[in-house]
């Protein structure tokens, strides 16, 4: 049975998640993909672990110190890599130099931090196509709800009008105490930052800058765009008043942070800004941790996902339908490989 | 560049908007695959047209008597089969003996009515194992609507815990009018077929069977399962009265007639019937034409999707998607076999 090794960089809850998701779920790979996956290399950004025979989750928490780096991944012989580093998209943040390096060998790479494909989407994407290595990212744009999926799989063929995605749990958290509590911004940031909600530099979920970087990923990934965040108008939830909410609440609207794209005449304008949906729309009901999509098209209307999973499990789930994907795609090149001998 | 030949059989309003559709997609099908579509024949019941040089929008207007069946369908030489033809799943309807035709030839199937497939799905299915065929049926579960594809691509990996769907417009229309103008069934329903929204023999809507029909394509294609229709427990909404309308009024909740499974301890339980929702739930606002599925998954938690394409475009739009990705599953065999040659 053909052996595939991969390496999670980034061990924080979601990267332990994936490690063991992906454990538990060998026996599925063997049966429906006749491989076996191993898992050899995971690190932190200071301590890991390796083992060519591959690790077991028991081992997993007593990670080495000095175990870490793109060179200590690509040591590992690892034949995927799974990114899930902290997300920083002014600077590529730690992830950038682990999908180079991989990429560049030509080993698959499933990304689940953002901010290297934000500030380097279009040259990894390049760099992908030229060594032949497969790129994929459902972690990285809203978890478990899927969105490249469905303009690529699910409506194929269509041509993509517009798109609004509600993308962000901090804001849809904030906005709904702010509309159903009476509390002013202030009051409910502190709150949600009390219980967990929301970070303490909150600006990059509350001045739209998260959303931004899912759009943005959704238009470059999925459709081919070529956005940096300069192309967009970017506005938050951090201005928000007591006169906003009042006036929502008489007119029966509910207020959510929303990405959204326009595609018409051959140009694209992508905003992100408060959108407001009287309450016969789904969208309205998309709260807390849910995120949501409506992407109409040409030939298919209107097409909304929901998505509800819990974290960081669901998140790890996203990463690993990508390795199915990419699993899928690599039996197709195997079948290829193979027909010399046939 | 390969020419890649298609047949439609059944050329009711859907067959005539899949072969519009079609034959406007001639250039991104040039672009994207390297292929050349040919519409080489269409047909109805009594009369259709072929040509192996591609049939062109102009002619479709002017079928010839006698021209249809199976056998009129093989000759065309057509590669792959569209079936579109009027459905029954007690008998599996006129489209059972073209896929049959098509399947055993080793000509793939895309297949938009549910009438064979519930009939006849794991017989068909076997048949496409056997002869290497390819079958599609995106536009047979609820048109437009990403329900198999959700399953198969979207939440690859997870296990499906639950499924539940709105599936059917016709009851969508009656629901509302019963709960939001105050009209009986029966009042509700000689409206709706007045306007259009629902057959002269609506009984396959109003009592739950299109719902079943459905929800059994999605679990046996999407799950592997091997329901029929005596599996399932079918109530429709056709014994709904004044007292239970006044009593979800007041409760302030939404009723819709939805198809359900549940998978647990190795057992699957699928059932039709009238359950609510509150006004919270996204599901109590998919009304009139669109459609809906929920699905729990083990480790993506709840995904929900809905749909509101315009018919018979968005089914045509289905059948299509199936279309592209027979031809990407193509293109990758065309590789395998030429392996041999690099």
């Amino acid at each position: 049975m053909p052996v595939i090794r991969v390496a999670i960089a980034g061990f924080g809850g979601v990267g332990r998640a994936t490690a063991n998701l992906l454990l538990a779920r060998r026996n599925r790979y063997r049966h429906v993909y006749g491989a076996e996956i191993r898992l050899v290399a995971v690190c932190g950004s200071r301590s890991g672990l390796a083992d060519a025979n591959g690790l077991e989750p028991d081992r997993l928490d007593a990670p080495e110190p000095g175990l870490s780096g793109p060179d200590f991944i690509e040591a590992s012989g690892a034949d995927i890599l799974i990114e899930a580093g902290p997300s920083d998209f002014r600077t590529g943040g730690p992830g950038l130099a682990y999908i180079r390096s991989a990429l560049s060998a030509g080993r698959d790479a499933i990304v689940i931090s953002k901010g290297a494909l934000v500030h380097s989407g279009p040259d990894l994407r390049a760099l992908a196509r030229s060594s032949g290595a497969m790129l994929k990212l459902s972690g990285a744009t809203a978890a478990a709800l899927p969105t490249i999926d469905l303009i690529e799989h699910s409506l194929k063929g269509c041509e993509v009008l517009e798109i609004e995605g509600i993308l962000n749990a901090t804001t849809n958290y904030l906005l709904d105490a702010m509309m159903n509590e009476g509390l002013g911004f202030d009051e409910a940031l502190g709150r949600a930052q009390a219980g967990g909600f929301a970070e303490a530099d909150p600006r990059n979920d509350t001045e739209g800058w998260d959303t931004a970087s899912k759009l943005i990923l959704i238009a470059n990934f999925g459709l081919d765009e070529g956005l940096t965040m300069d192309d967009l108008a970017v506005e938050g939830i951090q201005s928000i008043t007591e006169q906003h909410v009042a006036a929502w609440r008489s007119q029966r609207l509910v207020p959510k942070l929303v990405g959204s794209l326009v595609r018409s005449d051959g140009a694209t304008r992508a905003t992100v800004g408060v959108r407001t949906y009287p309450p016969s729309d789904p969208l309205a009901h998309v709260s807390g941790k849910d995120k949501a999509i409506r992407i109409t098209t040409d030939a298919m209307g209107e097409t909304v996902a929901i998505g509800s999973g819990t974290e960081p499990l669901a998140t790890a789930a996203a990463a690993l339908k990508d390795l199915e994907h990419i699993l899928t795609a690599r039996a197709a090149r195997a079948i290829a490989g193979s027909g010399g001998d046939a």
